[in-house]
């Protein structure tokens, strides 16, 4: 049937990741692959009163269709969260999506013709790079440092890519790198973007993740002309499964996002919005994301320190004040991937960082998730890839 | 930011049937105009236990991201269905989508480059038309009788469409005409695809809803080459909320639509899924929808003799033997977006029919929907409407 394929499916091929999180599945590896929350902590007993009150309340509006746009009294609770982190917003300005991939995809169908530039930080995140690559564009990667995307190489890039439509951005412990775009730079980037004319893509699913240091306004919150396109979830705060995200961005922008929401699923899952709705109604969620903070800043702390101890001299690596990633450089004449096979054989995993390089290269990178295992594995984990990476390295030093 | 958006997305318009939707949202509207199931038939009560039952059961994994396949038991659990239609499917055959409105988008995605032809019935399902043209095919329209699709229309523009990619239709109560395919005209459009070498999209959600002759196989069970890829969704027969459906196809085929899912919301709602599968296994689906085709059959019964009362000689409408919606003809000087003006003067509503015809005309067609409004609302709407067919047809002829 290959012929009858479209050229954008001839084009695109199955995500190798996604065939190594399906051997760590297995209950025996030790797993820093995946970016799943830890799920002890989802909140189980609280989930079922919640459904429960939502059936017992409306149920059937609960169970029936309902707008694209989204369930009414949680895009007003969303719409009050941004005002608090600084952006300006109300019901107007939000869209429910199903989960911010939803988001990803959306914004690759409103503004990507073929051969458009996306802009982009270098590594960016797998999945916003798969959901742009159907629509056919060229990324354009901008370095980065510990304060995230140099904005000397960005405003270089402009200069250059005058096809660019839009710069996508993570700018809160970035995913994979865990960096965080200092304030000053997020000035910088609205800047450019005004005089470029460009739109923003700031993508925030980890911003309130933050165990350490002080916040950071969003990029949005600079936004003067109605250039950025903000999207979050409540994936990583409250739980992924639901698919619950949304987008915030001026209501002529969203209006587009609406009518192809309309083709890819009519709208959210409803029962899934007012179970969301509901739990922030009935308990404090602000409570529930102290104590995730709490656990992932220990497991980042326990894996820095693993690091330290058994990684050999040479690896770098990245100390993220928030989130559920670190970024791992090892000796350029490495191969993540070479080292991940070995790793596999000794149960335990990760993402060789490559991947995260729309334009490929860096094979000598990979990416740590330190919010999905427990304290133990993590040390134990660590170690066992330490111990390869040496006597890899040890391997090397005798050819 | 108009300059920004691609192609695809200045050509598009917004749907103004949603805009019609958002009028009868009103509680004193009698609408025949959405697709919406009989909210009072929604199993609340039992959903109740089912949420309790999956989050005691399985809660963490509930409420966690899960693969971009579906959650295993529920895909064999559909697979089992698809056996008992007449389909030979194992769960190598089956991806979970959210809701069978993604199977539309994702449909264009891996198949519809610019200008490759859809061949579709004329008329045919509005927001399918919407899901394809995002990804700017042109139409083939072909025209039906009674029996459907006609095969010698069809093998017409085969002949005449050699850029055709695929066959779309909703063989059973199709959207809008309430029509069922026959069984001859299937094999014929299986022989015909065989021929010519084309996919089959078969659109199924309302395939369970019959109430009046007997059952007629799905064209897939006729498809000996893998040509078919079908769809069906628990929308119609259990709760459209919780955006739950299926496509059925061969491994080949259906990874290419993993790829493309996996971008576009990396999976549908874990807890939905388990949700239905827990439904499935707790209560007799079937005894269910046997309650929906009462209903419904009473309901359809009770507006075609309506219709048979107030409407004019000289308007034509079909019997559907199944399904929620039926179709009528006007005079041919008639427009119906113009009938629907005064109609929503007088709080009753419907959908015009033009808008489910991808090429245009055809203004003096509308659809109707019978499963969403009480036996009273449907006799006094269709009253309504009569008063106002007549009325401008007693206007016409005075001119």
């Amino acid at each position: 049937m290959a012929n009858h394929f479209a050229r954008r499916t001839n084009l695109i091929k199955a995500s190798e990741i996604r065939e190594i999180l399906k051997v760590t599945e297995r209950p025996e590896v030790i797993s820093f692959a995946g970016g799943l929350p830890a799920p002890e902590l989802f909140p189980v007993e609280e989930m079922k009163a919640v459904c429960e009150a939502v059936l017992n309340e409306d149920g059937r509006r609960a169970l029936q269709y309902s707008t694209t746009e989204g369930y009414q009294p949680l895009r007003e609770l969303v719409a009050n969260r941004m005002k608090q982190a600084g952006i300006d917003a109300t019901d107007n300005n939000i869209l429910i999506v199903t989960g911010s991939q939803q988001g990803l995809d959306l914004t690759g169908k409103v503004f990507l013709d073929e051969d458009d530039v996306v802009i982009c930080e270098s590594p960016t995140y797998l999945a916003a790079i798969n959901a742009f690559k159907t629509y056919l564009p060229k990324f354009v990667e901008i370095a980065m440092d510990d304060q995230g995307m140099i904005m000397a190489e960005l405003e270089a890039a402009l200069k250059k890519n005058r096809k660019a439509k839009f710069i996508y951005t993570v700018p809160d412990f970035q995913n994979p790198t865990g960096r965080t775009m200092s304030v000053d730079r997020r000035k910088k980037l609205i800047e450019l973007a005004n005089q470029y004319d460009l739109l923003i893509l700031e993508d925030n699913p980890y911003g309130e993740l933050r165990f350490a240091g002080d916040k950071v306004p969003p990029v949005k919150s600079f936004d003067t002309e109605g250039r950025v396109i903000y999207q979050s979830t409540f994936s990583k705060v409250l739980t992924p499964g639901v698919r619950v995200g949304w987008l915030c961005a001026s209501p002529d922008i969203l209006q587009k996002y609406v009518i192809f929401k309309q083709s890819a699923d009519l709208h959210t899952n409803t029962l899934a919005q007012m179970q969301v709705t509901k739990f922030i109604e009935l308990y404090d969620l602000e409570v529930h994301i102290e104590r995730i903070r709490k656990v992932y800043k220990l497991r980042r702390d326990l894996m820095i320190e693993a690091i330290k101890t058994e990684f050999p001299h040479g690896v770098k690596y990245t100390q993220p004040a928030g989130g559920l990633f670190l970024w791992v450089e090892l000796p350029v004449w490495m191969n993540a991937r070479e080292v991940l096979v070995r790793c596999l054989d000794n149960n335990v995993a990760f993402v060789p960082g490559g991947a995260f390089f729309p334009n490929g290269g860096n094979e000598n990178t990979l990416r740590l998730n330190f919010s999905n295992m427990s304290e133990e594995r993590i040390v134990e984990g660590i170690g066992r890839i330490g111990r390869l990476i040496k006597s890899m390295i040890h391997d090397k030093n005798r050819q």
